[in-house]
């Protein structure tokens, strides 16, 4: 950058990006990212370092992950099976082994050690530490006509004690969560991470929850890709899913949005991990690039809609 | 416990063991447990109720785990293959990836989850998370007319941070650690989890490190069971060590014993986990179950020598 | 303690005691001692001992002392006399200045000095110190077709102010405390030492308040010492207050039971010091060895009952 | 205080007392008060609304209190002897008793009750308290050709912990001390009050220890008392000492004194309980009533010979 | 000071100004200062003093300031014009910046110096700093048949944020404040000091207001001087209003007085600084110099009418 | 910021500055402004934007201002004259009335006011407040054959306390200081601008002090403005300063930059403040502006060169 051009780009994007640092800082962000991105280290580091920038720039981040990729070709060079209902895992005793091992061995450590070269202070945590998540084993669900689904060490969570992960903030570290959890007699329990990251942010009284997808956002044809919607709010997205046009992914994704907004966090965002720097753009620019899901449009100010995407 | 016996058994054992809780309440305790305890679960449960009633009556436990058998089984049932030299495990990219998994996911969180069911208040942590551990890639050691051994993704730690481990003991959680470790560039590294324990309890200027393994303790003769060695200092570990009287996996915790020791941790405890409640009673009698080394038999007051196994 | 005989049972009350120590860590048990134990150096010792330990294991531990018998002595010493009027000590001024030199001088010093030598970290105070009763002079007692009674300087509390008593818990200093009080004028009072006990653990909202007597407990027939009630709640206790079936050392004690638990202390247990190790046996064992007065029985849950005794 | 011209007082002599009172803000003052002064409830009332005028400016004062008088007095009333040799009385286990009662009883609950009708907020503590004083039993000394003096119960101070005094007075709380103590096994000990209050000052590194007596001060000539010295050092107090010219009480007094001044007390003072408002002359008039004691005369420079006394 | 019946006047002074000072301390008084007492240094010196006096013995002291004649003064001197209107400045944008240099630079500045010679540690503030009073410009005041008035930049106060008020206190520090303000565009604005004291007070909830002025106080006949009212309620100070008895300058006062009062201060006083140590005579004499202010003196118990003034 | 080109600018900029924004969060940087910046609204708003945007990511900011022109422009409406000896400006009453006035009135006002609406919580302070800067007046300066310069109301810093600007800083409040300043006997003096921010950089051991000056920075040759020095160290600053070669208003500035870096500020910048975004240029590009000074290029590591600027 040794152009007089280059060098005003910078002062000129400081600038722009300076209100937003100052309406962010000191809030909670809750980020929730899938497995696909940490699938591939160039991805993953492409990802983290956007992580990072909010971070340091003073933005209170908590990052979950996911790992269903990783956990299904772990479980395939075992030679499991793995199943799926509605979307959600189901989790055998290997199947819980294989998640374990990925979610808070593997993909936890893996996004640690790339903190560490990115210099972004960063602990592990999973819901097993600490009494982070009570959850239970999920009842097998009753069926008309049909047995039972039992999602075998599936977990639902009771209560999420938060005040761990506020000391890690307080401390300035970023807490890394593995989505891991457990019962209050140490079975080991599986919990979908979208799930987590909105009990989380709801816990937190989070600013923002921001769910990184391999999806652009919500679309109002699933068929049809440039029909991005930027803007929603609940009971809109009530109406899409009666309507049966939230793709199976996104099933999952629409109950931990209505949960988060339900429990008062402000701003859900759906945002593709494979559009570069869909993070920041999100953030720092009013356009953002995905899907933002509010409360109530109807009861925004005109101020509430800018300059915070 | 309903007769009048057992019940004067109970208030004799507590005024036994008040002196104890006294002199240690409030003092650091590193605890290193080989990957074996944690591959049976009543092993592990047993293990754990020894650990939680030291934390219980108020001494700070650190516990490290490694998990050399189920890295090995994980590794067979994906085909991979093990090497050991001078009892370290060289570790390429699959077996760093296999370790990862075990220690930092499976065997971490199943000992967080029984700590759940034990209500021990527990937080699980590697030497990844936030800086705890500096390490560096080892070089291939070169050998006189033979090929350099290079020990692949092993780490050499440069230093401890053991500030987050002070903050978590403070704050009342015992940290479990995982010795996978990485380099300033994010380069995940296996570090042998004596070498960890004995780097932190260094760090923590611990009042005792304990190594819970499968021997008995330090023999006078490899081949006698019978000959334990109870009490021995620094000094007569050196000429064990030249006499060649230490069997393979003794060396590393040699060496690693005598690295603690100094940099003045006062007492190094080897203990088997084999020997039911050897935990408790090394710390709560004062002839102990293993091997006490200490830094100079020759300097201990006779005070110093009793009541503190 | 040598032979493995004696070291298993250290280890097998060791985990007998845990979950006591878990359950009662951090809180709070006031214990009231009557004067008799302190009057022979054997007892005193005995009954230290087993409160150091309550203290070592984490709990906070509040002693009121009484001080009867001594003062007697002195008094008679000095020639003077003493009176009672059911169960409750009249005093003129000599005998106040006795009761003040007795309290607040020889038996707290007496106790501290114990604790030196037992290295429990207490600290004597009264309720002269720092505001730390409130009270007044009680008025004559009008009595139909006879004169008022009139205890002298005996006083009623007014208010605790427990804060003082916090700061020292929280510096671990064991609050040793002598009944002697005063009005806002300075005028010095006497007050019941089982009522100020009542008074301070209603105040410190304590888990437990523990009398510890001369009697085994409460009975259910005075004159048959088999007959000892150990299980009872508030309305039964006034059912034998109003059937005469308490001794007249006891109406006071039951007074300020009943005063502790209306005011939200969950359990008070009335104990005999003359059973060895009465106090330990009473904490760490379900059965207990004196009477354990609750709310009301019919609203415990079993999980209430148990395992605390 | 109706007149002008009384009104005119009060604002004149605020400012005189205001460069006092900025002085010594925050500055801690060691006050010793013989018992004589708490023998008479006018007496002892005069001299605590002294002290706590010195409290309520902000000065953080400590009070010790002796007790000889009234201890006498109950050692004759229960038909004991004392016995006095160098001005320090010899203690046998009668004594010790009756010491015990009379300074941790009586005398510094009395101060503590007239603390609470001047609204002082104050707190007993004794030596035997927390460790405050850590001291062992006076060994017999020896005399050529003659018994070796046995002191009884008589301790010497091995150590302060002025710890638990700094914590009072950061709360707010004024210290009375009663000079009882112990040692590390809990036999109770005698200690001069002197010397108590001239460790504790050292300890605490007073601004000024002051040490209210029966005498006016220092006299040049034991049979004059116009002769009394205003301003004296330490070289010139040894040499009064050895020309034999310090009175029998005042020997104690006078190795007390340097003591405190060879640890680091600026100025020691020795002021007369007996007139009136001695202790608010010596702290602010220039001139004082008194002696006052400092290291080297010499060595003062001329503003720190002025403005305070 | 060397008779002795001038060190006797001090201690007599003493004693009877420490109840005030037992009841004042840690307290908060609010003094606002009219710009004439810091016209002349001798002036400024003496009130000065007093101001520290009260700083010395632990009230916790905030001083307003105004600056009216020097700002006239300084404007005469540029050439420009100053109206008034209701007894209220106009303000174009010379005056204000006139106001500014003088209040928050010239005056401001002189108190702290002086603050530095005599030693009380003082830091200037004033509305626009941090936040501590949100402001805004008085809309043009409407009047029938008339052109409506336009204060110019003068302000009205939104809200002030007390707690940059009270961490200086904490920290031992007096702020003194300048009464220029801005609204949240920056905007300079001129706000009365006698208003922002007023609310100062009401958001501090002090104990106290104190208004040194010009005047006596409030006159029962506003050409007597002799008339002064020692002792007043709102009701009563409202009637004053409607029976036209209050002077011009007086108006804005009795405003503030109203609004402060009704917020919670306890006692509004309104002194002359003319009158020598007007402030030490108010605060520690019960009859104090000018007129007090109360909510209601019907309801006041005699004890709330003594000793305090 | 509409297109897609703008918005990746924004995100590439973000980037480029992250890394600054790492390195220098919680670091201080002392920036002193002259005069001529605050004497145009347009200026002052896009310096003050600046400061905004390197306090809102994180850094320690402490500005300093000058006011040079304004307080000419002052004294020469009141008809003054203003003298200049050296570079520095001669001092009388009048001069001295005025510097207050404009300094700590007008011009730190101004500064706040926009602080306020650049949402910078900021708190105005001068040398004066609770002993931030301990100075005395300058003595007449002797010169040989010629009279001593007296340079009036021109005061030498003696010490720095700057314990107060840490907690501002703490609080997150950026000082802005007015270099006004006082003796002890509260003598108000006016200090350099330059030499006030140096001492006060020393003091705060800051990472950068920031020089914002009319000149483009130091020059090689003065007579050509193209010969600008990009780096330079002390001892390179020495010759220039022998060989005469630094402009008069620079000749301070050198003395101060001498001053902070002889006390360990790494890195002092000379900037203009005529460039656009000088400031964040300086900061957030490697090549900067102006000039940089150090202590000793050849000391220099390449990695201490670079990325800062």
């Amino acid at each position: 950058m040794s152009s007089n051009h280059d060098r005003a780009i910078v002062v000129s994007a400081l600038k722009h990006a300076a209100p937003y640092i100052r309406l962010f800082k000191g809030k909670t962000f809750v980020i929730k990212a899938g497995g696909e991105i940490f699938a591939d280290i160039q991805k993953t580091h492409a990802f983290m370092e956007q992580v990072g920038i909010l971070q340091q720039v003073g933005i209170r981040v908590v990052l979950i992950h996911g790992g269903g990729p990783q956990s299904t070709e772990l479980a395939t060079a075992l030679g499991l099976r793995t199943t799926f209902i509605d979307g959600r895992r189901v989790t055998d005793g290997d199947s819980m082994n294989v998640a374990t091992m990925v979610l808070s061995g593997q993909i936890n450590t893996r996004i640690l050690a790339i903190c560490r070269d990115l210099q972004i202070p960063a602990v592990g945590i999973s819901g097993v530490d600490a009494g982070l998540i009570r959850a239970h084993k999920r009842p097998p669900v009753k069926r008309k006509g049909a047995a039972p689904i039992d999602y075998g060490f599936v977990g639902d969570i009771d209560s999420v004690d938060a005040d761990i992960l506020r000391k890690q903030l307080d401390n300035n570290l970023m807490p890394v969560i593995s989505p891991i959890s457990c019962d209050e007699q140490g079975t080991i329990l599986n919990i979908n991470a979208d799930t987590v990251a909105a009990a989380i942010a709801a816990e937190l009284k989070a600013e923002k929850l921001i769910l990184a997808t391999g999806a652009a956002g919500i679309l109002e044809d699933l068929d049809d890709p440039s029909s991005l919607i930027s803007y929603i709010d609940r009971s809109a997205l009530h109406k899409l899913k009666k309507a049966g046009k939230l793709a199976d992914g996104m099933l999952p994704k629409a109950a931990a949005i209505d949960d988060a907004i339900s429990h008062g966090v402000q701003r859900v965002h759906v945002i593709s991990y494979r559009l570069p720097d869909s993070l920041l753009l999100e953030v720092f620019t009013n356009e953002g690039t995905g899907t933002l899901v509010v409360d109530d449009i109807g009861k925004l100010t005109p101020a509430e809609q800018s300059p915070a995407s």
